[in-house]
C-alpha cells in the first residue's frame, strides 16, 4: 500500500505549514485593517450549486461524491467538492442576505479542488484566497481592495512588483470599434489575455487563426500601447469606462498602491464575468501574475436574482509561496526552530526534575522541548541528547545534573557557540532569551 | 436551487470564524510552547488508505469521490475524503520516516468528513484536533500532553475542568481477574464506555443482556471505586501499569495540570487501539468529555511496519466551541467588531478626501473601514452612514466636512458616548485609540 498523497495532493510538513501560515496570517492581518471579515465555507456543496457555473469544460473537472447507499453503486452523486471560492461566495450573500452588512466585505482562505491532469506546479488541491467587496459601485472598492494588496506585497519583501488595470467596457468599446462582433467579444478577450505568455505575434497569429479579421488584429496591436489620454479621443463609447479607471488611478495614487499601478489596454484576464475595472499584479522575471481581479456586477445577482455589484481580488497563494521560496524570501524566523530550547535528562526514572525545569521555562514565555526518554543510567546517554538538540537546530539545550540539582541551578548550553553558563534556576530564562 | 449548505455542513459567517480562529490559536500557541509542530495533510486520501482502518460500520461513512472519465459512470472510486487525522498522521509517519524527528510532536486541526445521519450538534464535516507524540515510550509523553491540555482549558477561561486517568493494561487485567475471555475485552470495554452517559445500572443492564456472567458484572462494579493502592493487591497482573500510572500523576503534579487528574478505573474509552494509559477531560454539568486519548504503541507501526511507540490527545473542538458560546465563555474582543473606527465621506465625488484619512489612520495600527459609497451631494446621506456605523457596531466614526478640510483637522465621534471631538488630523489615532 502506498503512503504518498493521492496524485496532485501534498503533505504539508511543519516548515511547510509554517511557510503557508505566515504568508496567510499578513493577508489575513492587512486585510482585517481595511474593514474585511473573515468566511469559511464547507469543502462539500451541492452538486447542482457548482454545476453549470464555470462552463462545460470546468464542470468536467468538478470532483463529486458518491452518493451514500444503494444509488450510489450506481454511480450517483449529489454532493461535490468545492470547485472555487466565488460561487460559494454567491451562495451565501443569496442564503445569509438578511444577516449580512449592506457592504459585505470578506476574505476567505480554504483549499479548492480540481481534478486536472497534475503536472508540475499544478495541483488537485490547492488554496485559493479571495478577497471581495459586495454590495458597492464605489471606485473607492477598486482603490481599497489594490491599496491592501500592495501593502500585502511590500510586507512580504516584494519591491518591485506592478499592478496593471484595465476596463471591461473600455475594450469593448475598442472590439466594437474593431468591428468585432458581440459574439465574439468573449473568445477575442480570452486569446488577448495570453498576451504575457505568447508575446503580440502569438496573440495576433492565434486570433486570425480563429477567424478574426487580419485587419481588426492589427489595428488592435496598433492601439494596445495607447494611453488613457488618446484613447479618450479614439473611443468615445469608452468615456466612462476611462472615467472609472482616472478615479482608481487617482485614489490609487494616495496610497501605497501610490507609483505602482498603470493602465495597460492589453490587460484582459481570461474569465468572462467581469464587467468594470480587471487588474492583475505582476513581479518582474515571472510569466503570469501573483493576483488579478476585477468588478464584476452581475454575478452573484444571477445566483440570488437581485442585483448585487461586486469587486474582487484573488491572491495567488500558491505561486507567491513558490516564488518567495525560490528566491529566498521568508524571514528566518518563519522556517523557525521547533523550540527555543530543550531540556535534556541527566537522572535515569527522575523525568520531573527536567520537567519542573520545562514547565518554569515555558511559564516565562520560551518554547520549551523536553526530551522526553530518561537515560538508561544517570548521565549516560547525554551527547545522544545534544546531538538530538543540534540536529534538530534547537539553539540552547538546559540541564540540571547532580551539583545543579544540589546547588538549585541549571546549566544553558548555546548550541551555536558552545558556551555554557551555570545560573540559579530562576534565571535560566534569562540566560536563554528568546531567539529571534 | 437551494442557497443553504449541504446537509450537515455550516457556513461559518466572520463571527464565527473568529470564534474558532480564537480556540484554534490558543491551542496551537499553547501545545508549540512544548515543542509540538504543525502538520497538514489533504483532504482526499487514497480510498485504500482508509478503508477498513475504522471497523465495518465506519467504513460505510466514509465519503468516496467518484472516478472521474468513464469508469466513474459504473460509480467507481479511489479517493475518499479523510475520515480522521490518526490514519493520515500514520501513512505520514510512515511515508517521511528519514525527514521526520526521532521524536515527531505533531498537532493537526483540520476537517473531517463523516456521512453519518445529520442530528443536533453532530455534523457531517467537523474540525478535529489532535495531538500526538511519535516515538517515545516515557511517560514524561503523557505528563506533558496533559499539562498542555489543562493550560489550553485554562486559558479557555475553565476553571472546574478534571481529567481522568486510567490504563489499558489495567483493565485487561481486571478482566481477566473477572475470568472474561480475551475475545471479549474490547466489546466489554465499549460498553463500560457508556458509563457516564447511562451509569452503573445502565451498563450493568448491557453488559449481563450482552451475555457477560451476572457475577463478573457485579464483581466488576464492585471494583471500579478502588483506589490505586488498593488494585495494587487485588490485581498483581497489573503492577506495571499502576507503576506507570503512579509516575503520570506524580509528573502531572509537577505542572499546571496539578490536582485536576484523579485515577478512575471507570474510564474505558471506546476505540480498540489503545495499549496504556488513557485519559479524558470532562468539565461539571456536562455529559461525555471536551478531550481524550491515551498512548496507542501498535497502531503507526501496523501501517508502516515498523515498531512505534505513540501516545495522543483529541480536543474536542467543535464540543468546546458549543460549550464556550452556551456559557459566554468568549472574551468581548473576540467576536469584534469588523473595524476600529469607520471614516465617513462628507462630499460627492471626492473619496480621496477620506481614503487619505483612512490610509493614514491604517498606518497608525486601526483597523478602518472606508463608508465605500459617495454621497450624491455634500453631505446628505451622513445620518445613513453613522446608522451603518452603528449597525456594524463599529465604535467611532471619523469624518472631514468642509471645516474640517479647510482646517487640516478631522471629528472623531465614539458612538457610545455621541461625544463628539475635532482634531488636527495628525492626533486622529490617537484620539480613537484601539478598542481592546
Amino acid at each position: 500500500m502506498t503512503t504518498r498523497p493521492p496524485s496532485g495532493m501534498r503533505d504539508f510538513l511543519p516548515d511547510d505549514v509554517r511557510r503557508r501560515q505566515f504568508v496567510i496570517g499578513v493577508i489575513a492581518e492587512v486585510y482585517e485593517r481595511y474593514g474585511f471579515e473573515p468566511l469559511e465555507t464547507p469543502a462539500l456543496e451541492n452538486l447542482e450549486t457548482l454545476v453549470g457555473k464555470y462552463g462545460e469544460e470546468s464542470d468536467k473537472l468538478i470532483f463529486k461524491i458518491l452518493k451514500r447507499g444503494e444509488g450510489g453503486e450506481a454511480g450517483q452523486t449529489d454532493l461535490a467538492l468545492r470547485y472555487d471560492l466565488t460561487v460559494p461566495l454567491a451562495r451565501v450573500v443569496a442564503e445569509y442576505r438578511a444577516k449580512l452588512p449592506q457592504f459585505f466585505k470578506r476574505y476567505q482562505v480554504q483549499p479548492v479542488w480540481r481534478a486536472d491532469r497534475p503536472q508540475k506546479g499544478r495541483f488537485r488541491e490547492f488554496y485559493q484566497c479571495d478577497v471581495d467587496v459586495i454590495g458597492s459601485r464605489s471606485m473607492a472598492v477598486e482603490a481599497e481592495l489594490l491599496a491592501a494588496a500592495a501593502d500585502v506585497f511590500t510586507r512580504l519583501g516584494f519591491r518591485e512588483f506592478s499592478i496593471r488595470l484595465n476596463h471591461r467596457r473600455l475594450l469593448a468599446a475598442l472590439l466594437d470599434k474593431l468591428r468585432i462582433p458581440a459574439g465574439g467579444h468573449a473568445r477575442f478577450l480570452v486569446i488577448l489575455d495570453k498576451l504575457d505568455k505568447v508575446g503580440r505575434e502569438g496573440v495576433a497569429a492565434e486570433l486570425t487563426g480563429q477567424g478574426f479579421e487580419v485587419a481588426a488584429v492589427k489595428a488592435l496591436m496598433d492601439t494596445l500601447p495607447h494611453s488613457l489620454d488618446s484613447l479618450e479621443g479614439e473611443l468615445p463609447d469608452g468615456g466612462e469606462a476611462i472615467r472609472e479607471l482616472r478615479e482608481v488611478l487617482a485614489l490609487t495614487s494616495l496610497t501605497s498602491a501610490a507609483g505602482r499601478v498603470r493602465f495597460d489596454l492589453g490587460l484582459a484576464r481570461g474569465l468572462g464575468y467581469y464587467t468594470g475595472a480587471i487588474f492583475e499584479i505582476n513581479v518582474p522575471d515571472l510569466a503570469g501574475s501573483l493576483a488579478g481581479g476585477g468588478r464584476y456586477d452581475n454575478l452573484i445577482g444571477a445566483f440570488s436574482g437581485a442585483d448585487v455589484p461586486a469587486c474582487g481580488i484573488s491572491l495567488g497563494l500558491e505561486r507567491i509561496l513558490v516564488v518567495m521560496a525560490e528566491r529566498g524570501m521568508f524571514p528566518p524566523a518563519v522556517a523557525s526552530t521547533p523550540a527555543d530550547v530543550m531540556v535534556a535528562q541527566w537522572f535515569a526514572g527522575r523525568a520531573g526534575v527536567s520537567l519542573e525545569l520545562a514547565q518554569a521555562l515555558r511559564t516565562a514565555g520560551l518554547r520549551v522541548e523536553l526530551y522526553p526518554d530518561s537515560p538508561k543510567q544517570d548521565g549516560k546517554d547525554i551527547g545522544r541528547q545534544f546531538k538530538y538538540a543540534s540536529t534538530r537546530g534547537i539553539p540552547f539545550v538546559a540541564i540540571i545534573g547532580a551539583s545543579e540539582l544540589e546547588a538549585g541551578t541549571a546549566t544553558v548550553k548555546n548550541m551555536a557557540t558552545g558556551e555554557q553558563r551555570t545560573v540559579p534556576r530562576g534565571d535560566a530564562a534569562a540566560a536563554i532569551g528568546r531567539t529571534p
